[in-house]
């Protein structure tokens, strides 16, 4: 049929192959841990990373994505989009100088180094030379790839096209304003009771209930398999072979319980994509701001929700009698719902989380135009802890040395994790008006529909559209956080008794 | 230093980096096994071994190697016999053109389809004009490989490189002459008993029996691990991360017990190679034969040993009390060295193993001469298992179709197997003369010296010697069947009272 095409097919699906194999090398380097082994592994990792890179800049490429996206009239809507993503992103590549690329890497490496020893130390002023270097590459990076309003959007586009810092600043007005204050008043609420979470919760036990929890979600075991690692993720093979990973805390019910949850929505997104579009675009996330969403959804918008555990408390109760004995459907729920402010952004309840999110946002985006120097930065971090959260900083670690991203120069990374919930709450009121009963459905266990619903309007078009398009054609506007907002209000009302 | 040399390592270690990273995907579909992701994780090990071969037969690598071995005189011993197996190895993959190859590609692939419709119908003739076209893929092979005195030269230089069939012809007329009438005359004498080792033996406790067995050899455990797979196999990611696999059947100890003494054997090879020269023929097995030779040695003169276990079989009683009551040592000596002909090569005690494989080397040198035709080999096989083991095949899939090999075109290979323990008999009598009261440290549980021993002799050499060279350093001589007949002798001798 078209032949530069199918060469362009061939292509994408060895740079896939590449792609996916250092993937699986990742895994298994997560999940298993030959401890001597792990040197040469990072050495394997580096090398597929190279081959997929040369594949993806090849001069002979760009020349074929030039003449398909000039020939674009003989090709239909799928492949056009196709070429158009793989086109876009081929010119970004080719912004960057190799000589630029492995300044950066070189500068990654050296931050990293700077932040473990920081944080064995506590001390930010071991990091702070090395942040700075960070963030004078980021800034190049962004003036190299160019952007129209802000440098934000330049770096911002890796992990969220088309979104803009103009965007999230509206959307983070809105958490400043309403969410801070929402917080604030349920903290003065008396606390609800999660002690009972925290009993002996046997291993075995747990993961034969993740399992569990798993194919309840339609995780698809044919093409996927959960195992143990310290930090839990999910990671693509291909869409017939996707892999999530868990922890378990016998001594905390929720660690494994709504980490299983989260990654097995990030799943069904992955097993949702057609395996005929293996390595085209149109057979890849959108975006990690609506990755994050699928996540998100089925955690707190169905995982934490009583509806959800209508359908599966009483097989807990089963399983784990003595544990949660005496404890109802009601007091459960709100349990798994707390509301409590805390240092460690991974350890958030679903309102304070937003305020992390937050504080990363105001930071890296000044100190990317400049009007934040790296030197002030844990001051003006701790600074925002109390103002956010009411919570005084006690260590770096606790603090400005937590995340690792930055260090890894992820600048523009955060914000995706509140797009995440900000479309779930979105998305799933969407869900409830199209799927009639749909709660009801939740309540007795039967999860069917709504993965049909993500399946139909979100898992199947990959790249087709863009995030905010997508937004739009399912829920009639682009990114609203009343969504959000409204949502958090009505869970957190009932469940404090504001 | 040498700019040249230093480019061939770079070069050699990205090759490495490509084939061990398909090794890592090859290892995870047979130990994990999402079904759905079977097809795409064949793509992608297929890509990976395009990209190694892409790298491998450059016409720049191949400049630079002719210019490293006409300035050989800059390279030290190690430096110059690398680039010289480097260089062999180039010369030899450039005879096959890049047509050829497609063709055998595809000839292995329709051949394998028309073994396994076979195996279904267990019925030869469905299998027979694929074998055919094997057949004469192979022989093209040979030709275009070249050969001196035998076609069979050329394809058994890719498992046993310097090897001939001139020694192989010596040493299957020794099997031909005296280890069938050995082997006749202990079929004459009263069998050994073995009933109890086909009792129940739990999953749990022969795994960490098989973990204990590996510790003990010597296998490290931080550069490496062992998983369970429907076939146990070795495979390196690199010497410091070589895993195995094993099965457990729980009506049959000797299944995992063997399997996993055998397998760390391999293991033990690879973990011995320097991790410093990573990717370069120093650090790679030299052969197939002194591969098999080291999981031979371990699997048989010392894993199938009475000084073994005098140190294992008090804890193995303590681990199946039920099952080993009343069986004193010598019992269970016995009984794991039980004789009996069998029609199954993989099946078969360490005697009549070599009559299997000495039937294969008959077979397929005569095909490859064309002294025989495959629309008679179903007949001569059966023939010689009658004259040979005394058995009548019953059917295909106990005879002809039994073994994948001919069918993925490995021939040359068979002969690999009776090599391995042919070598481990010299070597392990050398291993005697050299360290003075081997047998007794042995007896006491303490395997170190003779790992040592095979460290010093064998692995830290890579592929510095031919097998034929080694094994001359080692014992004095080459490949010599005698040993094997001594040790067969004299142990078989005693367990049954010849």
């Amino acid at each position: 049929m078209n032949k530069d095409y199918d060469n362009y097919v061939a292509r994408m699906r060895k740079i896939a192959d590449v792609e996916h194999s250092a993937a699986v090398l990742s895994w298994d380097k997560e999940v298993n841990h030959p401890k001597k082994g792990s040197e040469i592994r990072a050495q394997q990792v580096a090398t597929l990373s190279g081959i997929a890179h040369e594949l993806l800049t090849d001069e002979q490429f760009g020349i074929l994505l030039d003449k398909l996206q000039q020939n674009s009239k003989n090709l239909n809507a799928v492949q056009a989009k196709n070429v158009e993503v793989s086109g876009k992103r081929y010119q970004k590549i080719k912004k960057l100088s190799k000589a630029f690329v492995e300044r950066k890497s070189r500068t990654t490496s050296s931050t990293y180094d700077a932040w473990i020893k920081a944080r064995a130390q506590k001390d930010y002023s071991l990091y702070r030379e090395a942040l700075q270097q960070m963030i004078e590459v980021k800034r190049e990076e962004a003036g190299l790839l160019g952007y129209e309003a802000h440098p934000y959007d330049a770096l911002l586009d890796d992990y969220e096209p088309g979104f803009t810092s103009a965007q999230l600043d509206q959307l983070f007005a809105d958490v400043r304003k309403q969410l801070v204050e929402f917080a604030a008043e349920i903290r003065q609420k008396s606390q609800v009771e999660d002690s009972f979470l925290y009993k002996f919760y046997p291993r075995q036990k747990q993961w034969d209930f993740g399992i569990d929890i798993l194919k309840n979600m339609g995780y698809d075991f044919e093409a996927g398999q959960q195992d143990i690692s310290t930090h839990p993720f999910t990671t693509s093979f291909g869409p017939t072979d996707v892999r999530v990973t868990t922890r378990i805390d016998e001594h905390n019910f929720g660690s494994m319980t709504w980490s299983c949850i989260h990654e097995g929505g990030h799943a069904l997104y992955e097993q949702g994509f057609k395996p005929e579009a293996y390595g085209l675009p149109i057979a890849k996330a959108i975006s990690l701001g609506i990755h994050e969403s699928q996540s998100r959804l089925w955690e707190n918008n169905v995982g934490r929700s009583l509806p959800y555990w209508k359908a599966h408390y009483a097989k807990l109760q089963e399983i784990f009698p003595a544990n949660l004995k005496g404890i109802d459907l009601v007091q459960f729920y709100k349990g798994i719902n707390k509301i409590e402010p805390s240092l460690i952004r991974t350890e958030s309840d679903e309102i304070h989380y937003h305020f992390h999110v937050l504080i990363r946002y105001e930071l890296e985006k000044a100190l990317l135009e400049g009007s934040l120097e790296v030197e002030d930065l844990e001051q003006e971090w701790n600074k925002r802890y109390k103002s956010y959260l009411g919570l005084d900083v006690p260590d770096a670690n606790q603090g400005i040395l937590q995340d690792i991203h930055w260090a890894f120069g992820l600048i523009g990374y955060f914000p995706t994790y509140s797009l995440g919930s900000f479309y779930a709450a979105q998305f799933f009121e969407q869900a409830k008006k199209d799927i009639p009963g749909l709660l009801e459905q939740i309540e007795s266990g039967n999860n069917a529909e709504l993965l049909n619903w993500l399946r139909d309007n979100i898992h199947v078009y990959g790249k087709f559209y863009t995030a905010n398009d997508l937004c739009e054609k399912i829920t009639g506007e682009t990114l609203n956080f009343q969504y959000f907002m409204d949502y958090a209000k009505a869970k957190y009302r009932d469940i404090y008794n504001v």
